[in-house]
Formats: structure tokens, C-alpha cells, sequence
């Protein structure tokens, strides 16, 4: 069995592959699933000059790509794999073995009656799509994170990264296959047309996972039917608030906003509140240029506090998310006004309060409707390796789960499970109804 | 302020109020919640007579659409309201004011670093659009769950109630409205083309939920790009293992079935193992038909096992759900058989094996992919009622949280809580990296 697909029509046959793999995954020990991934994990360092080989292919189509202004630096620069990445690669798979498995896992537990259990638990959530572009080590940490929540994983790499792709590919296959992975539940799909057939389907996929740029993203969540985990956008806030340490105002902006401006969780739009305003606005905009950070701020601050040689935000900015060395910033008269800016022009990705004021913090907390809301903290912390969770699969800024760094437990969903004696709903009903009160029990 | 609407344009309107409201909900505290919970049960139980006489005006007209053959026996049933239903709604939400508030609760809890903590804490999904149908009573247990998970609900009742829903509604209002729920928080629609108005508020509303027909269900999701909760079908199994006890095999089978055939909960298809089909064949077609039930069997368990007056149940019977008492029979010849039927036919509802065998049932409750899966118990305990959730919105079929019955946690997401002292990504980067274990703490 070879799990290449070469035609989008064949799509369909590897999602059915796929869901026919279910159940052996499903029936794996947690022991067996580690095996595997430590194997996984050899193989691939086993395999290092062979990956390498093929790096360089893509590396010397992507190095044209580069002159002629088809590629950008930095999706070249995500292209190139050398022995460090290998050995990081190698090492974030042996991490995924140590996680603790989500599959099994027991949410809620209540006994209902004598002899009738109910229990809500962790499952895999079966046909997983991901579409990535670029980043090869997309590829082993969406593979094993699949492998260690049971779940079923088609991959659609970029184009500029198919020969890395299938290298790694078929050193996680062989491994795989060698250690009880059943056939099918890992597949690599390499056509152009296969986006497209995967985003359509529906019935046979249960979940798409897009990473790459917004436009992918966008993409991806208006053209399927399918759940969509991920984001298009991360418009990030920080608020100083009039009771603010500007030390910690200020050495945290200038991190969330330097230390990787490219990054979703960079901050994009600073608001101020009037009172700090004027001590903080000119220290904290001196501090960006210095940093090489082009600052735009609203207009009635600019006159109000004598800001020279800054370009006025206009509401277009407040709506942008800028990836680069540009930042907006508005003076806000209360927090309510922060807060409502917030949620109208963010994305629900990660916003942070500056206060001393655990009062203001508990209201900013209770309002503002992101998937992540600090106090007193970078926004770049919202990552799934900063969160403690290993690996991630992506950011989500969807209300239903899973929401924010999704690592192990968001592939996983639950189901209950019902143990009866016989147990039928005619005894609880009608006059002579039996009554019992459930309830919760150790698990 | 006044929340009814009588144009289609003015649901967005509502949806921007709703959402206005948001703020003035998350910081009611759970106290004020109840206590104005109480007080909707209180106005209700006042209010009774004028309720009624509304129930009069719609059960009137709904009296004269049953005999032209407009409305449905069961619908007509639904529609109706009398002095125990009106103690049976206040007792509703009197219990929901009973039930742990579950926003703010803290499902995870970790000490990144020294004075650096994240947390998960559920919080409320946001303005949630309700279509129902018929049963007056889901507009009282859905306004209570909301209010008591502090989400913001905009309610679009049938045509055929609407007297009775208006009644309630301006009880509720009323209620809610002296207690400090803010305006907007609450909103009856009562147009008829507001349903589709409501489905295309994408961005306005974070959730819809049709509570009524499988037709509406699925009208519903087809049209909508807002996440829907609910199911359309519930095709529902029992699988009746070899080693089974098949006396409480028959007794689940009848109350499955007869205990109330048109829930969604209740059992269409039974699968019995070849072992047992010889002896408990008979008996099981016996004492259906005994219970007025059409039992419908597969081609080959006609024949072999020599059973007279059965239709031949056809592949279109698999996938029916018949509500209704008929029931199709299919024998298998092993586990693996019942499971791949059941996934493949199924409606990932809830599904049953009767077996004394826990291995069996480990097996089938790992690859049986639905809400829920039972052992030795009737599928009908699939209901948030019997789970022990008080109420419910509905039951879900869907994969991504939530799912099965959907109670007051349902409507919950979660945000992630960073409490830092400044801390900043930077400290963790580079080659002078701080490096400290994360550590779950205390909540």
C-alpha cells in the first residue's frame, strides 16, 4: 500500500481509507501509540541525509522563485531544513510521545441510578484534512499530534515543499506501517486539484486545518462545509490603563510588538488611556522608532498631545493586521471605550490589559471576547509551545471547541457512555416512576 | 424598549442590541441570575390566566388546520398549555436557577513561570439565535438556560403559537427586565421571513439552534454559515451481542421502541447476533408485534431462521428513521458487522450493545462513532433531562463541542486567562532563554 495520490478524483478513496483506519487506531494502547512515534522519530533521524537531499531540490527551485518574485524571503527561509531543524523535528516528535494521551479521558462521571453509570468521554475526532504551505516540520508535528490523538490525518503540503514533503512523508509511513499504524491513516496528498476535492469532502472529512497565510485560511473557511480550526487573522490589543506600571507597559509592548512582528499574536493596535496618556505617549512612541517600528496614531491624540512626525490612523488601520514594523495607536477616555474597540475592529485572537487594578482586569476579562485575555503579559505568549501543550495544530478563534493554541486535547472530542443493568427509561416514567437523584461520582 | 420586530430587515438590529447587551450580562453575578430567574417564574405563575387565554387564541386556529388537514395530531398536542403545564414551565426554571453556574468555571489551571499563570475558564458563547417550533415551553426553558449562562437570545417561535409565545415572552421580558437583565438581552422575532434574516446575520449571531422537524433542522443547516447545534435525524441501534442476557435485550428492545416511537431517541434498527438470532428472533418479532410494531427483517434471517409475516427489510430501511412503530431487524455475524453498520447507516446519535462481556463493549464503545454509546441500557435515556442536566437547548450530532444532549454547559466556550507581573516573551527566547517547567496548580 502506497498512500500517494496522484488525482484529485482519488481524494474521496483516501478519505474512506482513512475512516476504515479508525478503528484499529481506535483499538491502539497509549504504549503502542508511543512506540510508534519514537520510531517515527528514529527513522527520520535515520533518514537525515535523504530528507536534506530533498530540501535542496526544493530549496534550488525556491532560490528562482525568489529572483524572479514568485516566493517571498521569509516563506523561503520557512523552505530550508538543515541538521539543527532535523534534530528539533526529531525532538518535538519524542515530546508528542511523553503528552499525556486525551483519548480516554474522563470529563464527567454520575452515577444515575443503581447500576446505571454515565460517563462523558475523550475520543478522537476521526478524518482530520490539513492544508499547509511552506513549513515542512508542519508536516511531523500535524502527523504525530494525529498519531497520538487516534485520529486519521490527510496532508496537503505546498507545492514548493514536495520533495521535503514526501521525504519526511515516507520515513513516517515506514516507521508507521512497521509499528502497527494501520495502513490509510496517514496519507499524503500531492496534486494541485486536491485542495479543492478535500474542501468538498463532506461526510468523509470531519475536520480542516489550514496553516498558512490569511489568504489560505480565508480561502479554506469560505469554500467547504466542513468544520474549519484555525484563523485568518490576528488583530492583537494591548490597554494601558490609568492605573498602569509603564516599566511593564512599555517593555511589553516593545516585546509584542519586536521580538516577531510577522507572528499572529504580534501586537497591532495600542490603546491608551487619557490619563497615563501623557507621560506614556511620547515614551512609548520614542521607544518604537528607536526600535524601527513606524507608529500611527489617531488624530485628536497627535494634536491633543503634541506628537510630531507621526501618520494618523484612520479606521482603516484599527481594522489591519500589519505582520511587519507598524503599529496604531489610540487614546481611549475609559476602559469601556477600550474594550469596545476591541471587539468591534479585533479578531478574537489575544488581547492584554497593562493595571495594577485586578478590578479592571476581572471587567476586561468578563468583556472582552478573545480567545485569549491577559494581564500584565505579552500577547505573544498565545502559542501552543509558550502554553505548555507541546505541540500545536494551529490558533482558533471560533466559540466552539476548541478555542485558542489548539494542542492534543483540541483533537479529541467525547462521547458518552451509558452503562445500564437492563435499565430501561419505562421505569422512570408513568405514576409509579422510580426517583433517584444522580449523582457525581470518583471517575 | 419594546423587543418585538416586525420586519425582517430589523433582525440585525436585534442582533446588535443582543450583542450590546453582552457586557451587562457577563458582570451579573450568579446571585442576581437566579434571583431573576425566580422572579420570571413568579410573573409566569401570575400570569397564568393570560397565558392560557393567548393558548386559546393559537389552539383555536391550530383546532381548525387539524381538520383541514394543516397541522398534524402531534403538533396540535404540543401546541396546547393548561394549569400543569404552566406549573411544570415555572418548576423548569425554578431548577435551572438551582444548577451551577457554569461561567467562570476554571477548567484548567497552570503555573507557567513564577508569578505567570494561565488559566481556562468557560464563558458565555454570545448572542445565540433560537428557531422552535410548536412547544411553547422550549421558549421558557431556552430564555432560562440563557440568561443563566449569560448569553444574549434572540427567539423565533412558529406561526402556530405565536399568541402563547407573545404571552410568555412579555412575562419573561417583564421579569427580567425589573430584575437587571439588561435591554436587548432578550428578543422575540415574529415575522415569518425572519428566519432567513436570522440564518444570514453571520458575524451577529455566534450560534443557532432549531429546536422542531428534521426538515427545519436541516433547512436550517443548509442555509447558514453560522455554527448550528442540533441533529437532523436520530437513527438509533441496538445491537444484541452473543453473549447477551436476552431478557434485558428484550426488555431495552420494547422500551426503546414503544416507550415514546416518535422521539428521536428511540431505536429503528436492531442488529442481533447470529448466535442468539435462533432463540431470540422469535421472541423478539413476538413481543414487538404484540406492541402494535411492523417488524422489518433482513432478506437472509427471513429464510434461515424461518420467520413468516416479516416485510423484507430493504437497504432504504437502514437509513430511516421511522418514528414511528416499525422497526428493522438485521442479523449479523460478528461485532466488527454491527459496527460498520452502525457508523455507516447511523445518524451518530446514540447507540446500545447488550452484552455480558465488557470487552465487547470496550470495542464497540471505542469505534461506534456517536454522541452516545450504551451498555445494557435503553437508547432512550439519550435526553438531557434523564442525564441529569436540568434542561436542555437539544441534542447534538455534531463532532465539535458540544455534543449529545446539550445542557447549561453546552452553552459555554472558554477563554484563556494570562496573568503575568510583565513578563515578556523575550525572556524566553534566545540564547539566554529562561527555562522553567510549567506546572499544573489549584484552581
Amino acid at each position: 500500500m502506497r498512500a500517494t495520490i496522484d488525482s484529485a478524483s482519488q481524494v474521496i478513496e483516501s478519505a474512506k481509507s482513512a475512516k476504515r483506519a479508525l478503528g484499529a487506531l481506535a483499538r491502539l494502547s497509549t504504549e503502542e501509540k508511543n512506540l510508534s512515534l519514537l520510531a517515527i522519530a528514529r527513522e527520520i533521524c535515520e533518514q537525515t541525509e535523504e530528507i536534506l537531499a530533498a530540501n535542496k531540490k526544493d530549496m534550488d527551485r525556491a532560490a528562482a522563485m525568489v529572483e524572479s518574485g514568485e516566493m517571498a524571503d521569509s516563506a523561503f527561509r520557512r523552505l530550508k531544513l538543515d541538521g539543527t531543524k532535523i534534530r528539533e523535528i526529531v525532538s518535538g516528535i519524542e515530546q508528542v510521545a511523553e503528552l499525556e494521551d486525551p483519548v480516554g479521558k474522563i470529563t464527567m462521571a454520575t452515577e444515575l441510578d443503581d447500576g446505571l453509570h454515565l460517563y462523558r468521554v475523550n475520543c478522537p475526532i476521526g478524518v482530520i484534512g490539513v492544508i499547509f504551505e511552506s513549513r515542512p516540520d508542519a508536516l511531523t508535528q500535524i502527523a504525530s499530534l494525529s498519531i497520538k490523538s487516534s485520529n486519521a490525518v490527510l496532508l496537503k503540503g505546498g507545492r514548493e515543499a514536495e520533495h521535503s514533503n514526501r521525504a519526511l512523508f515516507d520515513a513516517i509511513e515506514t516507521a508507521a506501517l512497521r509499528t502497527g499504524i494501520p495502513a490509510g491513516a496517514l496519507a499524503l496528498l500531492e496534486s494541485r486539484e486536491e485542495v479543492n476535492a478535500l474542501l468538498k469532502a463532506e461526510g468523509f472529512v470531519d475536520l480542516i486545518i489550514p496553516r498558512g497565510s490569511n489568504a489560505l485560511v480565508r480561502f479554506v473557511q469560505e469554500n467547504t462545509h466542513i468544520p474549519v480550526l484555525g484563523h485568518a487573522e490576528g488583530i492583537c490589543h494591548i490597554y494601558v490603563d490609568e492605573v498602569a506600571d509603564l516599566d511593564k507597559a512599555a517593555s511589553i509592548i516593545l516585546d509584542a510588538k519586536l521580538q516577531y512582528p510577522a507572528a499572529c499574536n504580534s501586537v497591532e493596535t495600542v490603546l491608551i488611556h487619557s490619563k497615563v496618556a501623557q507621560s506614556f505617549l511620547p515614551r512609548i512612541t520614542r521607544e518604537l522608532r528607536q526600535g524601527g517600528v513606524e507608529v500611527r496614531l489617531d488624530e485628536g491624540a497627535i494634536s491633543r498631545f503634541e506628537i510630531s512626525g507621526c501618520k494618523t490612523a484612520t479606521e482603516e488601520d484599527w481594522r489591519t493586521e500589519y505582520c511587519d514594523l507598524i503599529l496604531s495607536i489610540k487614546v481611549v477616555e475609559k476602559i469601556e471605550e477600550a474594550i469596545e474597540h476591541i471587539n468591534t475592529y479585533g479578531s478574537h485572537h489575544t488581547d492584554a490589559i497593562i493595571t495594577e487594578n485586578l478590578d479592571c482586569f476581572d471587567r476586561f476579562f468578563a468583556e472582552v471576547d478573545s480567545a485569549g485575555v491577559y494581564l500584565n503579559a505579552s500577547t505573544r505568549f498565545a502559542d501552543g509551545y509558550r502554553y505548555g501543550f507541546g505541540a500545536e495544530v494551529g490558533i482558533s478563534t471560533s466559540k466552539l471547541h476548541p478555542r485558542g493554541p489548539v494542542g492534543l486535547e483540541g483533537l479529541v472530542t467525547y462521547k458518552y457512555k451509558l452503562a445500564g443493568a437492563g435499565h430501561t427509561v419505562s421505569m422512570y416514567a408513568g405514576p409509579k416512576a422510580r426517583r433517584r437523584a444522580a449523582r457525581d461520582v470518583e471517575r
